[in-house]
């Protein structure tokens, strides 16, 4: 935990009292004092510093200031077809702590039925999640997440409401240009990175993706797992887009 | 499995019977039929196809063709403090899929000792996950794994044996040069990268790195995870390499 996260919500001019795993963390793992500084920052909004006022056996009051400002979400969103939920459940954190705008997550011809009836894909389990991910990469950003039971309605129908701007890159083994030269290519802009099921997307939802201007792009000879390929692809873009 | 990986010692004039995961792979989720192909390859040999000759309930029998010529192993290697057991045993597969000549596991003081105790770190437990991740990637090459207990006897004594010629890097936050513009300025030659335990190496880690020809790099604001960490940084490096 980098970055402690409070709700806009729990803030009482500027003072919050703690009492659930962030404070377990400040006395635990953090071991603070009174007069201690520790980094916070409200959900979606500033970053800022919090001094402690009081510690108890399992309560932490913090006094907070936020510096002005407040960063806008990363450059990259994230359109990706449900892997096993097991998985996904172990990526939340990761997309969130590498920084992803939207997760758009679809259906595709690849995916299992049954996946969607998972709790997986429900807020109560995925917001802790991204949560804790936030914290770890010290961002106030909660990445927006939709869910899409339909590709081809969310391709055709709501694609450009969702992502109305930017480069669309979807990745393919095999296919054309290397990511990182397309993206060197690129305008400036978000880009949004369209990521298949185990077993890769099927050709009418590759050609639907290209009809709308995805551009396939390729990380190289070596197939990756979904969660794998992910940070990968994730991490290429935020290094283009950074230099 | 984008591979069936067999053991040298299996092959019988070309000849295989496989009556393991592979053969219920084959059977299972291929379905293959005799006549079928179907991409196989030699442990740390040669890539090739391999015909299938017959399909019992829970055998399979390949005839198998290999190309000339066995390729190098991947060109970069990993210096990683032990993590948590739970995480290195879902890294094992992810680091053998990106692609990883050697893997050297080191203590470090921000290890906990008990760590060492895990059978994550015994051949039994690594070895199959390190073929799980080889056939997912299509490569052939099992990195060499080794574990080291005393990280100052690791470095002073055994680095020059372990790691003989190549770029050094340490990835530490905040420090100096992005990861990408030192890997663009490089000679040829092996990539050896060192990732540090959750919470970092200490001064005195990162001083004898450094006096050992490590270069500190960093790769962005964002503080990740050992796991997510090291994925990121082997995809940097690769894509760096093969451009």
């Amino acid at each position: 935990m980098n970055l402690i996260l409070l709700d806009a919500a729990e803030l009482n001019e500027g003072e919050v009292v703690l009492k659930d795993k962030r404070a377990g963390h400040l006395i635990k793992v953090l071991k603070v004092a009174p007069g201690d500084n520790v980094r916070v920052g409200v959900l979606d909004g500033a970053i800022g510093e919090g001094t402690v006022r009081s510690v108890g056996d399992d309560t932490v009051v913090l006094c907070c200031a936020f510096e002005p400002g407040v960063a806008g979400p990363p450059p990259v969103d994230l359109l990706l077809a449900l892997p096993r939920p097991k998985v996904l459940r172990r990526l939340w954190a990761q997309l969130a702590a590498l920084g992803v705008g939207r997760i758009a997550i679809t259906n595709a011809e690849r995916v299992e039925r049954n996946y969607f009836d998972t709790h997986v894909l429900t807020p109560a389990c995925y917001r802790p999640l991204l949560i804790e991910g936030l914290q770890q990469a010290r961002d106030t950003r909660l990445p927006i997440v939709s869910v899409h039971k339909q590709f081809r309605v969310l391709v055709e129908d709501h694609l450009d409401a969702i992502f109305p701007d930017g480069l669309r890159l979807v990745a393919h083994p095999g296919r054309q240009a290397p990511l990182t030269t397309t993206l060197r290519r690129r305008s400036d802009g978000r880009v949004v990175l369209a990521v298949g099921p185990e077993g890769g997307w099927n050709e009418f939802e590759l050609t639907l993706l290209e009809a709308h201007r995805f551009v396939p792009v390729d990380m190289g000879p070596r197939t990756l797992r979904t969660d794998t390929a992910c940070i990968a692809l994730l991490t290429l873009v935020h290094d283009a887009l950074r230099i």
